[in-house]
């Protein structure tokens, strides 16, 4: 455990902060500490502009006209060029459109299209056990359609798995866990996974924005992820997919839409794949979505001349190392055990805390002091138990932040005030 | 042949439209003559101010928390039974969700779900050989995977086939075709689908918001539309998805994302669908590009005191039968077949003409003097011409702009000013 911090100590490592002007960024709400860009990102400032002119000189003004004159129809493209800077992709490698859900359908069909042809005697997907469910609800269906299984392992087991693994055709894994924030090494399990003749589908929901990935350096096979979260397009945000390219030429992926198309304007009958990623395309560009997306993307990538990913995750691990810390020190009379790696490689951008007796309830007695994180139901045991989460974003959490949302969290848990009833009255919460 | 109206009897038809009032609902630019509203509708005047909301009350201050305090996660249904008053289904039966592309796939995969249970003898999808292309490749990529055949035939030629049609499983069609205009009589056609043992789908795409379209009273099986075009939703915006009651607690579809689940807060492991047409949810609702949905849809809502669909349709086939006159009348020593019917019952709300010496240099010269249609491509045969295309949207388009468009139209021609190399010089358009 390190020396204890005080509020002063991080007013000092906020002032010394390289990265502190990239907050400026952002419109944050006043009297809100948000932890939670794990699940919805902050608003870019840039945004409201960007998005207004989107609508009111390129759709207003120049109507139909700007599918060229406005560049609406490169943007899939255009962004996924950003995206991969962010990833360890190339440009040409990556393209935005539709959701997670949606892309992963596609790029677990790729991913099988080749499995399929290259060795149809693997049988089985595997994943996570804990896993994002709408990751385990697509797998389920495509394993149901080509006559495939889907076993579940953990994080602990993959690679005794993976040394008997020549019945796998797919390796899918998240590689941040959306619950523990454990994050895996995705080069070393991609290795394995190639070493046992698998395929692998990297889900980077939780990486892309958060964490340095470096998909051509680990040689991995597939990707998609999130738009809505460290990436900061804004709720319901369009998503993203990639392929390596030693497959982009290659992949059959099943929603054939027309903007995947060769020639999508030549209205042909017949359906031929455009080259490479494009093919991912399926419908008609979410243009409004995508030049929020785009704003949210910039703010990472100004991050580039102070270090980029790097940098961000020094920082976004001095943040939860920070959390830690002072949860341990500040919050000791409580039971409120860390259920994130403590070993910060294998740490994503999140801390969860296990609070079985009333998760729900601390969560919503801290959003109602203004701190704001996520609660995650689990099977309320040991192996699996209700989370607290706590999201660190390094583009605008500073250390402050942390330290006055320990003290929130402190007093929420020291004066018992979450026990009240009406902290209690559950509602959806994504 | 009617008799010639002057530009003074345009504005007089104008003055005494009872409709006259609902184009100030748009923001439409300075000099332009908008007649392409059934590929991109006209900015409603209250979106901007919306989807601003959106972006900076609900996302930038509610953050996280607008999932449930801004109604976020019941917007794919909520919107989903506004645009069912439009197209004669009833609340709880339609979603919002997705691209035209995706909803497709989902919606071909669920009546064939039902086929398979029913009637799996039945292999053939039946479609329109002039259908929009996207319909046809999504067709083709199920019909790869399930072992089907599509088949393609002609409005003129489906009732003859479907009356031999029991090996139909499917018969899927876009009731106003794209390039014509002919719109298809959805009760007659889809009760001799029925009697031949088919389910049917509808696509929408040109009749949402442009014709009466009543999927209950016709019986049909399964819908999808467009958000886009009739429904002035914005560039991309997100489409729909209908299904029969009779049919939306059986139905499958393979894009079984997190949102369509039974439960999607609990996490579970498992997939199983959500009651009804929820299932056709996949993932996380794309909430900035619905806001803006939403007030294109509300344009349409706002004409239900006024007589509603019915009543636009009204004015709707008087602004394309004026054109239709004043272009024979005006444009009489050019060769310009009209290639959409000219019995309103089987026209949409679009006017086509065949050009096939220079259909695009043609639009193109039109679009500089500030009337814009779209220009279409076709095998430049008589069978298959280019075309003109020119939407009349009835909530935002004047008599006197029809007036106005045919006098570019006959100047264009007459100057012969499309000649000229520069409106030749072909760009995307979509």
């Amino acid at each position: 455990m390190s020396e204890i911090l005080t509020r002063q100590d991080c007013l000092a490592l906020d002032a010394a902060d390289p990265l502190r002007e990239l907050r400026n960024q952002f419109t944050l709400p006043e009297g809100v500490i948000y932890l939670d860009g794990n699940s919805l990102g902050a608003l870019p400032a840039a945004t409201p502009a960007r998005v207004a002119a989107a609508i009111q000189q390129e759709w207003g003004e120049g109507l139909i006209r700007s599918w060229n004159s406005a560049g609406w129809i490169a943007q899939p493209q255009r962004l996924g060029d950003k995206i991969a800077r962010l990833v360890g992709a190339a440009p040409g490698e990556l393209v935005v459109a539709d959701s997670t859900s949606v892309n992963l359908y596609k790029v677990l069909s790729a991913a099988l299209s080749i499995a399929k042809a290259d060795a149809p005697e693997r049988k089985v997907i595997l994943s996570d056990r804990e896993n994002f469910p709408t990751d385990l609800y697509i797998a389920q269906s495509l394993c149901a359609q080509h006559g495939l299984t889907l076993e579940l392992t953990s994080a602990a087991e993959l690679q005794a798995r993976l040394a008997g693994g020549a019945d796998i055709a797919v390796l899918m894994w998240t590689q941040v866990n959306y619950r523990s924030g454990q994050m895996l090494d995705m080069a070393r399990v991609t290795a394995l996974a190639h070493a046992a003749g698998a395929l692998t589908i990297w889900d980077l929901a939780h990486s892309a924005g958060a964490v340095p990935v470096d998909l051509k350096g680990a040689q991995a096979d597939f990707a998609i992820g999130c738009g809505y979260k460290y990436l900061n397009g804004g709720p319901g945000a369009p998503a993203f997919a990639w392929a390596h390219p030693r497959h982009a030429d290659r992949f059959w992926q099943p929603l054939s839409g027309w903007m995947g198309h060769a020639a999508p304007f030549r209205f042909d009958t017949d359906y031929r794949p455009a080259q490479g990623v494009s093919r991912y395309l399926c419908g008609t560009p979410a243009v409004l979505a995508m030049s929020a997306l785009e704003c949210g993307i910039d703010t990472l990538l100004a991050a580039e001349p102070l270090g980029g990913m790097a940098a961000l995750r020094a920082k976004s691990l001095q943040l939860s190392r920070l959390f830690i810390d002072q949860v341990r020190q500040r919050c000791a009379a409580h039971a409120l055990p860390l259920a994130s790696p403590l070993d910060d490689a294998q740490r994503g951008s999140q801390v969860s805390l296990a609070h079985n007796e009333g998760g729900y309830a601390v969560m919503a007695a801290l959003i109602e002091r203004g701190v704001i994180g996520d609660f995650r139901a689990g099977a309320s045991s040991e192996a699996e138990p209700d989370l607290l989460r706590f999201g660190f974003t390094p583009l605008y959490t500073r250390f402050v932040d942390v330290f006055d949302a320990v003290t929130a969290l402190a007093e929420v848990l020291d004066s018992g005030e979450w026990r009240q009833a009406r902290f209690n009255q559950r509602a959806a919460v994504t």
